[in-house]
């Protein structure tokens, strides 16, 4: 006799777009949203009786109905208000998880001044993701998109060496990934937008002046600098693909690279991950 | 002081393609295949010592080198081939993840006959995943892609109702989906092609014939037929998106529309999930 | 003082689903639309007079409305109602573009007989485009994503050689590509779903039987067959990328590779396009 | 008999990164390229005789060889150089399209001033297009994926209405769209760089402070204004797609929305495009 071992049902890629007129200087912010339930809804599957299930067109209009009435301000609060909403309403469902993908858009300037309500769209993203449960809260801050490479100090010497091993060793490589980053914060952390600030400007620095052995060295070095940069964090989780850049292979027309002319590639690449805890 | 308190690496989307050409019937295969390591790789990240690391460039050759000695012929067999290389060779290794997506290519019919090679690309694709610890293995068969959608015999009414709920009872509406299916096998269980093909054969029936009262009440219809008809399975999850058409509102210009013109809509989009086990 | 020397305006991506049930044996349909008008309107951006302006909104709501009045039986027939719609009610129109792209389903078989109204998604997918003027029409039916591959009788020799050549003469190499292909009727034609029929039919055989001395080769001996089969087509166009296999370079390992391991690659790919006309 | 009446081949997606390191300030240029040409190669189509064939593959090869011998300081100047290398170096070849897509890195700001081979990658991206025949040379530059949003100023109303017209009049919607610009030079123009730095600055402050009466409206402002400040572009070509956000009905649930909560869609989109010439 089978049984449903485990379920969750949501509804993913609501889209918002929230604008802040309060003033003359509008604010914007944009989301997309993955919302996700877990519960006692068991018969909904086995027996196809829906009376405990939530529609997830209605998680939909609720997202725009609670978006209404908050200002939207940080991805990691609008999800703790969402989260709240299905918890503190429905006895029946046990776990929330709300993911949060944020848009930027930053204000163009003119006149030498950021305009108060003309913008263009960065070229990262942040994130959040709100699990609630009965138990508790788990809430995570984050960004992606981060795209960065430098074309000094990077090198990948001294690896292990096997049968079939062809890399050489390079003192001097480009370095190219796109950082993603998930973060913890500490109880009583509050200013969501600030710490993301802080985290992106640390990692930037140090992706530019570290001297680097390899990815794995450098997404070490990142997260300890965010760590110490910004005590409100627990930890930092850092993903960062080696998107490759392979030397071209002109010497067959007796011309020389030296370290100049490269194949961008798009796959295989590497992928190297870390967490860096406090 | 902070720690690393996780870390994995490896190489991602290495691109297999395996012709089998022993006899003028040539086998064909294709495979992405991520790679990713876990072990005693602390001193990579922390100090830049790379003695312990494997260039993920090395992964990506030992990818082809390995499959030249290998038939290839199911996710499952080429994975656990790629898994035990990296655990039985480095004592380091304490853990590999090996996740393939397989291109399926089907003979093209010429003169009545399957023709010896000659292929159009299938609609859908395989799965599999295996992960290797030094305590042992654990593998996944799966599909992914299947596109179905049936315009008759499906349900969604009875559901909750609540202040944000605007949808209505409906006795008769579209139901799309594309089934993403992972599965774990019994011990012993070998006959992998076999496995994917009946399970996919059984999703396609049940979704075609049941009378759905919902994406979950079909959702779990599949996955006990699925286990019913294959012994050799422990267990299948099931991801089933729910690929909203909605009626188009033509009222407004005195057209009557009887389930004929629909809105094919990309976003939100539901997202069902379950677990069946025996 | 500048003028505005060229302006096009309309709507894309509006997708339609449309469901004819009037026998228990439905038809399914659906499109992905492109609507784009030229015409009288410069004031429109000289000006910001939008008096001549037909919102593009209302060309999404006429696409829904005229889908209900018409079975949508092809995407060259509906293409042909939607432009005479623009060219017949708005005398200050002068041209109409409708791109039509349709998502191909074929019936799920259940006990040997395809279903009544249950469906997989196939793997290519239909196009149509229709141009109206005051003029006249030209109508244009095509097929796209048509994906192929074929393991033998496929060579690559004798090509021209210079400085920057590094490609080796291949006599047995992977063929693959995707088949985009685009024809136009002679006066009469009607038929248009019998005819993608077969171009698709002598495409894929006529590709799988070529003795293919490059891709160029293949391609003008498939427009040919189709030419020679489908009287009422006028000419055809294909494109067809060369979606390189690269054979992995395992010799380094002591393996032989007797075109059995390659290397997928994506990008750079070759193109490859030509019109071949009656 | 059937005849050849069009053909074109080449290599797309050559992707190329260059760095410049004669100086500790380094210089990065990234390009995808595809490369097109036409010419007397019938042969090669009709029976398969290669003779005249440049392997793509030596396309692929001839740009890291040139780029060697080039600073490749813009994609206009380079493609000149590709353009140049096919025309004069093989008879048979009568035009060559080169089209290039420039990835576009900023310096990452350390110290409060930019990194000298560090960088993060922009928002939007350049573009360019060489067409060189044995008659002369067409050169297009341009700017690609540059993507605003303004959250006032922007109205639609006073348009065509019809019997499928359900959009009603609105004198503050949210104005988002995704500029795609090409601009054609005066002869002699040289300074490709600058002129497309001018041309996104102007683009941007127009599109923030125009009082838009809609899309065409403020893209027929953009491109006069474009034209007023580079006197040494000829015309320019604006697509602008109009990326709706949809004010969402929350007033079912007695909430008031002045323009504050929008559905972001993904599709229908209308596309709008104009040519304002000098």
């Amino acid at each position: 006799m089978p049984t449903l071992a485990w379920n969750s049902y949501g509804k993913s890629a609501v889209r918002l777009t929230r604008v802040v007129r309060t003033t003359p200087r509008h604010e914007l912010r944009e989301f997309a949203i993955d919302i996700a339930l877990a519960g006692d809804f068991a018969k909904v599957y086995t027996d196809g009786d829906n009376s405990p299930c939530i529609p997830t067109d209605t998680m939909k209009n609720t997202v725009y109905a609670l978006a209404a009435q908050h200002p939207c301000d940080s991805p990691e609060a609008f999800g703790q208000i969402l989260a709240g909403h299905f918890i503190d309403n429905f006895a029946h469902v046990s776990g929330v998880s709300i993911k949060l993908h944020q848009t930027l858009w930053t204000r163009i300037p003119v006149e030498g001044r950021p305009h108060d309500h003309a913008f263009t769209k960065a070229a990262h993203q942040r994130t959040a993701e709100v699990r609630r449960t009965r138990d508790g809260l788990e809430l995570t801050g984050g960004l992606a998109g981060l795209e960065v490479l430098k074309t000094s100090r990077s090198a990948f010497c001294g690896f292990l060496v096997d049968a079939y091993t062809t890399l050489k060793d390079a003192s001097e490589r480009i370095f190219a990934t796109t950082i993603d980053a998930a973060w913890k914060f500490t109880p009583g952390a509050r200013d969501y937008n600030a710490l993301a600030d802080t985290v992106r400007d640390i990692l930037l620095q140090v992706f530019a002046t570290h001297d680097s052995k390899g990815v794995q060295h450098t997404l070490y070095a990142m997260g300890e600098a965010v760590l110490a940069a910004a005590p409100h964090l627990e930890e930092i989780t850092l993903s960062m693909p080696n998107q490759h850049r392979i030397l071209a292979n002109i010497a067959l027309f007796n011309l020389p690279n030296d370290n100049e002319v490269f194949i961008t590639t798009s796959e295989p690449y590497g992928v190297i991950q870390g967490t860096i805890r406090r």
